[in-house]
Order: C-alpha cells, then sequence, then structure tokens
C-alpha cells in the first residue's frame, strides 16, 4: 500500500519521483524503462536549460541517476502496467506480470509512441526497412537511399542525424508546408544530401526480403511516382499511452489526457497526468519536467487534504 | 524594432531566451541582472532534473552560459525597465535610463521579490541587522543568535544554512501550522540550534545602531514577549514585479499576474508571463523553465499568425 504511485520513466515520471522523494511521500515509481521520448532523439538537445548540448541518452542518465539518488525514499520497479482502476478510494495498478500495487493517488506519465502510417507494407516491413527510431537503426542504412515520412521537427532532425550515414534523404511531407521550425529547415538543406517533397501521399512500401522502394501520390498532378530506397523513417508524430487508465479520464480528438493545465488533474480525484499524454500544445522535455514537478505538489496537496 | 522582447533573467526568461534563439526569433532580453529568486537560494538546489546537488549561483551561471552561446542570435542589455505599453498594436519598453525599445511580443519574467512585515524598525535596521537574504548577509551574524520571521519552506531552509554559521535560531510563525514541507521540518529540527515559536506575531524590531531584540505577541495567550537577537531573517513570501506592466493585466488578490496557464498569455494579446508573477500555485525552478519554453512558443505561433 503506496500513497502514490508513479507510472513511467520519462521526464515528467522522473521528476514528480525526484519531487516525491524529497516530500517524503510513500512512493512506487512503475515504467517498463527509464528514458521516455528523449532516448529516441537523434540529434543533441539543446534546449533543455543547464545543458548546452547533451545526448538524449546521456540527459535521461543524469535524470535517472538523480532519481536513484533518493533510493531510500522511493521504490522503483521495472514493470509494464497493463491497467489501471479505482475502487473504494484506492486506485489498484496491474502489471503484465499479474502483480497488484494499490495507492491514494496515481501519477500516469507513459508519454506517447510514435504513430504508424497504416499503408501496405508498413507492418510487414518493421524493422525489415521500416523503422520508428533513427538512432536504434540508423547504422543499417550506411551509404543507402532512405526516405523520412513527415515534414515536421522530428522528420528534419531525423534527416539531419542520417545525413552522416545514408547516402540520399528524402523527406515527404503530406501537406503543402513543412510544419518543422526553421533552424531544422536551414540546416537540412544547407545538406546537399536531402531533398524535399511536399503533397506526398504514401500509398504503399514495397520490398522482397527488405523494403526496396515506396509508392506516393503527388497530391497536385494525382500522378503515382516510385522512389528507389532501402529505408522508410516514419515521423509522423505520437499516439499517447493513456489506454490503461481509459475508464478514469477524459480525452480530446487526440486520444490525450484532458488535465487541468494547471495541476495536472484529470477528473479522476487523486490521479494526475504530467508530460506528453496529455492534452498540452507543447510537448518539450522541459515541460513535461515542470509538469511532474506540479503534478506532485498537487498529489502531495491531495493527500494531506483526504 | 523587435519581434519579442524578454523582461528578466530569471528560469523563466533564460529558458525563454534559448527557446527564442533556437527559433531565430528577433529578439532582445534586458534584465537588471541574472538570477532571479535562484541566486538568493541559501541551500544547495536537489530538484532540478540533472543536477544532483547544485548552489543557486552555479545553476544560473548554467543557464546564463546556455543562453549566451547563442549570443549571434539574441541581444542581450543589462538595463532596468521601469514600464511597457502598447500603441498601435506595437509593444513600448522604458528603461530606467531613458531608452525605449519596440516590439511586436514581449515576455514579461521579473519574478517577485520577498514580501515585507511592515513593523516598526524593519524599515530602520534593514542591513543592519535585517535582512532578506540570509546567503549575502550570513556571515555577518557568526556566532550569534537571530530570528527567522515565517515557517515556510523558505524560513527553515534559511534556518538551516544559518545553522552553521549562528549560536541560536528562532523561527517565528504567525499560524498556529508550519507550513515548511517535512523533509525540511524534520532536518531543522536534528539542529538543536533551533526552536520554533508559532502563533508569534512580530509587533518590533528594535536596536541602536544595529538590531538588537524584537518583540512579538504571543497570539494564544496574548502576551508581548522579548527576544534578544542581532538578527532578523525576514521569509514570508513573495510580492510579484508586475507593476511595470499594471495597465496591460489582470492581477489576482496577491497581485500576481492572471494567465492562461497552458500557455502562460495575459489578456493582452502578444504579452506572456511564465515563472513567479503569475498566479500559478507551485513557484518551483523547473517549473518557471517549463513555463519560459511555453511562453516561448506561444509567442511564436503568436508572431506567425498576426
Amino acid at each position: 500500500m503506496y500513497d502514490l504511485i508513479i507510472i513511467g520513466g520519462g521526464p515528467a515520471g522522473i521528476t514528480a519521483g525526484i519531487y516525491a522523494a524529497r516530500q517524503k511521500v510513500k512512493t512506487l515509481l512503475v515504467t517498463k524503462n527509464f528514458g521516455g521520448q528523449i532516448i529516441k532523439k537523434t540529434v543533441a538537445i539543446e534546449n533543455y536549460p543547464g545543458f548546452e548540448e547533451i545526448s538524449g541518452f546521456d540527459l535521461i542518465k543524469k535524470f535517472e541517476n538523480h532519481l536513484r539518488k533518493f533510493k531510500e525514499h522511493i521504490e522503483i520497479k521495472i514493470e509494464e502496467v497493463i491497467k489501471v482502476e479505482k475502487q473504494d478510494n484506492l486506485f489498484l495498478v496491474h502489471t503484465r506480470n499479474n502483480i497488484k500495487f494499490k495507492s491514494k493517488t496515481v501519477i500516469i506519465a507513459t508519454g506517447a509512441s510514435p504513430r504508424t502510417l497504416g499503408v501496405p507494407g508498413e507492418k510487414e516491413f518493421t524493422s525489415k526497412g521500416v523503422s520508428f527510431c533513427a538512432i536504434c537503426d540508423g547504422a543499417m542504412f550506411s551509404g543507402k537511399d532512405v526516405a523520412i515520412i513527415g515534414g515536421g521537427n522530428s522528420g528534419f532532425e531525423t534527416a539531419l542525424f542520417l545525413s552522416n550515414i545514408a547516402n540520399k534523404i528524402y523527406i515527404l511531407e503530406y501537406g503543402s508546408q513543412l510544419k518543422a521550425d526553421k533552424e531544422n529547415q536551414e540546416v537540412v538543406k544547407k545538406s546537399k544530401k536531402t531533398e524535399i517533397i511536399t503533397n506526398a501521399q504514401l500509398k504503399e512500401i514495397k520490398g522482397d526480403k527488405f523494403v526496396h522502394s515506396l509508392v506516393y501520390k503527388d497530391r497536385v498532378s494525382k500522378k503515382e511516382k516510385t522512389l528507389k530506397v532501402k529505408g522508410v523513417f516514419v515521423e509522423i508524430g505520437l499516439i499517447p499511452a493513456s489506454s490503461i487508465v481509459k475508464k478514469l479520464v477524459d480525452f480530446n480528438d487526440k486520444n490525450e489526457i484532458k488535465i487541468k493545465s494547471e495541476s495536472c488533474e484529470t477528473k479522476t480525484p487523486g490521479l494526475f497526468a504530467p508530460g506528453d499524454i496529455n492534452e498540452g500544445r507543447y510537448k518539450q522535455i522541459v515541460v513535461s519536467c515542470g509538469e511532474g514537478s506540479k503534478a506532485l505538489l498537487a498529489a502531495f496537496d491531495y493527500l494531506k487534504r483526504t
């Protein structure tokens, strides 16, 4: 029986954990792993204040060490949570290994995972040329031609990362405009390896044992075109990992949890949702950390009041 | 003429500056100095994720260096702003040295400064025994008896800091309960130097050239009592530095600027207020940083739309 269970080991969950330990709240932090979206970052992080330039891997390691420094005041378990229920004013947290934990409050900070395309070939060739994580898979594409689907920041950051590895890089954007910020666009455009194709609707990923090409429709000319590529990186956004609390919260149209922005409170008393999992407009590491702090302080207030 | 002027050099202002530089927004950051409330912190900071233990001075130096790394993309001026106006859809920022700067958007992140007691002797003996910054003045009280006014976290953190310096420390709290968190209370109680007095209403600070005593009323017995102390540290909260925008914003009853929590927007389009200056419940370094990031991204959206 805990006062608080934190689910998730990304920036929001870890920050909540650091604050919980310092406040001496009886806390369990459960997570599949440490990292969240940070660990997949393909370029150095330059906008977390205090670290001028740091890899996602190194930053999350610093976060994790910071949390583990308080090990006398917080329990940590590496487990996957599959369901959260509320019964008789207590939360029941179920794990994949059939363990149940009880607590008075829950902070769900499980973040979000990559959105998929839903085109023929995507599923079939996942890990055979189709990738959702350039930093994990990039090295496989050394000297090869690849395509990135998505003209937002993730797409451009992936292009930047791959520019030291791949031979030729296409960025396919469905819309007529790129969504990436200017700095990312400028840096990528300097590299002559990258060709940007807007109004491109992906139709199919083709291959035999491994991807060999993709087919897209030019939304202006309406013609279908083929690109010979050995790799397809899907960078079209995130899906919040909120299904484990679906009966306890309200969602917006992106399946993000609705919260009171000031405290990250959900509609269920005692349940808080900081970080990428919620409806917040700006998904940033430092924003998730700030929300982790607020969620813990709000949970602490709740525990004192009830 | 700038796209954005950021006023303030604490965690919120610096984070907004880092994000502005990376987004290549034409930005001026104006501040009296770098630091905000951090630099006055009397104990090591242990809850800014990534740094297990760091002094306020060192953390703000890291923040400032991080910002200055982008010096090609952001102008920085050390000036005091005395007024912000909006005319013909443009902001006019006036400094103490009679300089006017123009911009399309403003982020005000000037934070908050210590609240004063308003009792006889407080003003007279400021810097002669009355202090609002233990880290600045503490060394003057080596081996002496001192009192701290305020039983919240600032009061207890000040007691902790002074426990290596002063002989005897009183903490006077007006209410019947202490507001400090448990960790702070426990650590302070371990030091036998500290005596906590609740229900204590400060009436007067007395001295000749320098403080020699204080008088308080016991709110239960209604009797006035005297403590012989050479130092009085005032730790009763903060006043937001929001007067420079008073015609452009709405305030809550603490004179904190009302905002949309999601974006730090004020009631004036193009004016954003992240950090301690706003009505947010949780005043934390990492919360201010998160808000600085959100304010900049919201300002950037505003600039693109207008």
